[in-house]
């Protein structure tokens, strides 16, 4: 952390601040400019906090040269993280289609949607049994019975099985499901990602509508402080301005982590786009950008029963964008090959 | 709800969509435009799922008319919501300042900082034992412990409290605090509203960086279902591409919030703005505007101490920020008057 | 347009309001709700505005119905458009790769790239002579010389060029320049707009940074309701609040406008990153998600020369990046197929 | 600016990179912090381009010292400017309204509101004479004959006039109107700035709906670049995802424009709000925050006429706005004081 001082600042306040740095362990280094003094501040920063010293009155400026993220950090671990979920790998070029239903509606939608994936090549199968709604009177999922599908669903299959976490109590529900997934909406519940931390069980954890690539990666090194290093990470779309789409999905997310951190990145195109028409050509972007995976919905529902189209993204649809994706692995960025 | 279908949609496809929505006990009314025709949804459309009738093929547009929240909703509660803290009122024409440390750190800080804070006009007390931190290597807080030194504050000086919980399982902790205050990343943790709801203790529910007006209704909507209907509403700043301050305070909330809702609106210039010196002019601004209170950060840490000056918000510079405020409070804007 | 009316609305206030609609050749076809009124606008509403008539009391809600452009409504335009550049071509299934300095700087450096680029496969030439430079102190380039300079490399190579206009004035030095382009911060300069309107040369009209898709659509109508219908769009990355990235690169505008408009679609990865390590993997992505074209800068001066390293968008990695585009082009998403 | 380099950095590149930044007259300040070496560049540095330094392959960092402007700068102007416009005063204490109609329709029309609108208080007249709008086909003023209608209802009232210019063309219309307004969607329209700057007569600068605060005062330097000197900066509101109003209006604007620059601050809440209703507690707001002035729409057309409602702005509206800002203007805050 370089601390930039203003002019005119007195010797007696820049050595107030040292003291005041080095009671919290952290080594000064002092230069002194022509017209401003920089303090560099030596040893681990990462508990530091920014907004306080570029608060203080004397200080012009503060930039952080390091990274505040260590186990999620790329710099101390040379070689990406290959997350086995029971056989199925994803990251270290090990790519892997997630796909299912939304929500988990009936044990015969789930296991014909999972048999149907399952043959266009998705690796793992997704199914949403807690459902985080904005609206209290929005149908809230099938909760435990929801979890219970699933892993019919996974034994009649033999898909590994992908179920979003809401609550830290629900943990010993999840207890067969292969991975967890934490949403957009608790991605700084911080409470919620500590007791995630504790377990060994691979966590998919989705960006926060409105949160930076960096408060994503610190999202992270909250599960690994814990000591669970099984991290996924997944774009998801972030809000913008742009109405055309429900959120701006931010692909460049994709090779700005893969510099940062060893964690495989997934990308959620369906959530993204809320138009099925959309995913498609996202989907294809985010793989030959490098992607390690995708995560898309697969509906089969009456709704889209009573007005199908060419839009929806029926099994039948998602078996052609599987082809596209799996065309295209062999043209896909890569990374991190020195 | 106004669906309106596309051009060329077939009788059948009408016929079928209209036996959709009634199996959802939605009654339709439909009117047969030149080129559209267009579903009126009649009944309580608050559970219907606005996103997948938008997708379906056959619809080109859908606008909601009603609002979707109705035990916040000021078309259903003409007289404002007056919340009593122990016979501290805020709303309705009661207006509070709820000042205090960001984080509490020992009895003699909370202490000084809530007899100084009363002294200037505050009434309530509120201050940090369960911080949210973007890094896992930051102080957390003194968690219970900091309840505790929050409580002696109270009984010395007689203020109510205000304090975060950022988990369920801790509500038997805050037994004896008198509001329960949601932080802005938990504003969509639904799971700890639900819990909340169950309460009868006024909660205090700050909108998210990244969340809508309406969102942040639909988020006290989450508690009032559940039965408690004692929430205050709190502003204090969106996320933006402006970066002079930590985020963009939407002061437009108070009147936006004040024609929808009858539940009192706060406001926390502290947080949004990041810097004290921005503090006065934005609880200014918020006081005319017709906020029913204000949240204000007062600190009296050493690093201030170290480098005092003339722009933090000392204890001192709150008492100068809450005069300005008490004589600018006869003239705020006020709403509902007929 | 469909306007929505609030409840209790008058008779009286429908008749005023169905008056002065037809009073602007707006023919209306009323139908009554059980609580709401709702008034269909008949005939041409690319003129009427929404903004007005959501801000009059009686109303509840407006929507448009009807995109509010003409020209460059795919609706109206079923074939894509397919520019024609001196014999390149760009849309339609035509593909070209814009390459070249961001500043023209001397005759050496811009037919040293000019030649680099064509060799690796670039149909144009691209190069800035007028620079939109947020500081009045920054290099604003070389203007008129540096029209010049272009035009002679694309005498040597036989490339078309592409440059950038900033003032209407300016119109006659572009009269050999092949596509003239309109910069992000001027897509709303509508004075601009309207004089380009009246050429018969192709203009790439490149996103603002603050721009809906729908913006981009209405500008690129102000040049067409002129005349020139020789109209190239440009996705060149929207303002968030990510700081990892320049601007956020939102590759879902080139579906979305696929569908809306039959006018081409190019991307502007390099302006959108502003990194150069970030540039291939996003061309490649909107290289499959259907663009007809990608604008990429190509850099040789003094400070990276100085420092060159592997990340530096070099004529040789520019190289490397076109081979990539050229493997990726027989997979790209098409759309319009029908 | 700081420069820090990544470790590992050879010292001939550091040389090479001093070098280059010499010859361009920037001195350096080499110091060796332990794992990184810091770059302090001495002199005029507001010409380096940041972006290009940061992108080079060594640099670990860039960070801006000093601002970028100067003619903008507080710190070389310590007296706040007063703008005199015809002996009506902005600036330094002196407060005034801006009011009028969004367009001139008519002499009666302008010449109505003008007496209206000084009874109430304002200091100078609004007028819209050539209108920015979105679509080509929405009515785009009466141009020429809109300002000449304004002129006569300066002669009538004695109110000074402000109108927005849209291209530097139209210079001569408005050789007498009293200030000449640069809209949002210009503010970055670099020409028009410079030729603005070329004249004495007080100009009236609009944040863009994505520009930061930085880059609002780096257009006002070319604006000052040029030699004048008389510019008034306006905050009208920026865009973000909100929707409940028309753009997202940014109050603490005005105390950190207060601390960067002497140049007067006002704010136009009718255009951020988009409804009339919101643009009182919005205007009452920036009063106390400190703007020196507030730009407000005064309607009185026909489409209000016929729905008229207690919402809209009339003149009697304004009035009793008026009434409420001037009760508060004793008790805005103040800067700038030592």
């Amino acid at each position: 952390m370089v601390v930039v001082l203003k002019p005119n600042t007195k010797q007696e306040q820049i050595e107030n601040l040292k003291a005041w740095l080095e009671s919290m362990d952290i080594a000064t280094h002092i230069s002194q400019g022509l017209n401003h003094t920089i303090i560099g501040l030596v040893g681990d920063t990462s508990a530091v906090d920014m907004d306080l010293i570029r608060a203080l009155d004397i200080v012009e400026n503060v930039q952080r040269i390091q990274e505040p993220f260590k186990n999620a950090n790329r710099k101390f671990h040379n070689q990406d993280l290959v997350v086995d979920v029971g056989g199925v790998k994803i990251g270290g070029g090990n790519f892997q289609i997630i796909a299912g239903p939304c929500s988990v509606e009936s044990e015969e939608q789930v296991c014909y949607i999972a048999e149907c994936v399952k043959k266009s090549g998705a690796g793992l199968l997704r199914g949403g049994a807690f459902k985080p709604r904005t609206s209290p009177y929005s149908f809230q999922g099938l909760q435990g019975d929801g979890l219970k599908l699933l892993l019919e669903a996974k034994e009649k299959t033999g898909l590994p099985i992908v179920s979003e976490i809401m609550n830290a109590l629900h943990i010993p529900m999840f207890a067969d499901v292969d991975v967890i997934q934490v949403g957009a909406r608790n991605m700084q519940n911080f409470e919620l990602l500590k007791e995630l931390g504790k377990l060994q069980k691979p966590i998919l954890l989705k960006r926060g509508l409105a949160n930076t690539i960096d408060e994503l990666l610190m999202s992270a090194e909250y599960i690994m402080a814990g000591g669970n290093e099984n991290v996924i990470l997944c774009e998801r779309g972030i809000r913008t301005f742009e109405t055309r789409t429900r959120n701006t999905l931010d692909l460049s997310a994709i090779p700005v982590l893969k510099k940062l951190t060893h964690l495989p990145i997934i990308v959620d195109p369906s959530h993204a786009m809320g138009y099925s028409h959309l995913v498609k050509p996202m989907a294809m972007a985010a793989t030959v950008a490098g992607a390690d995976g995708l995560m898309i919905e697969v509906h089969n529902n009456p709704a889209k029963a009573l007005c199908d189209g060419p839009q929806s993204l029926t099994p039948e649809a998602f078996d052609d964008v599987a082809k596209q994706i799996f065309k295209l692995r062999p043209f896909a960025c890569t990374y991190n090959e020195d």
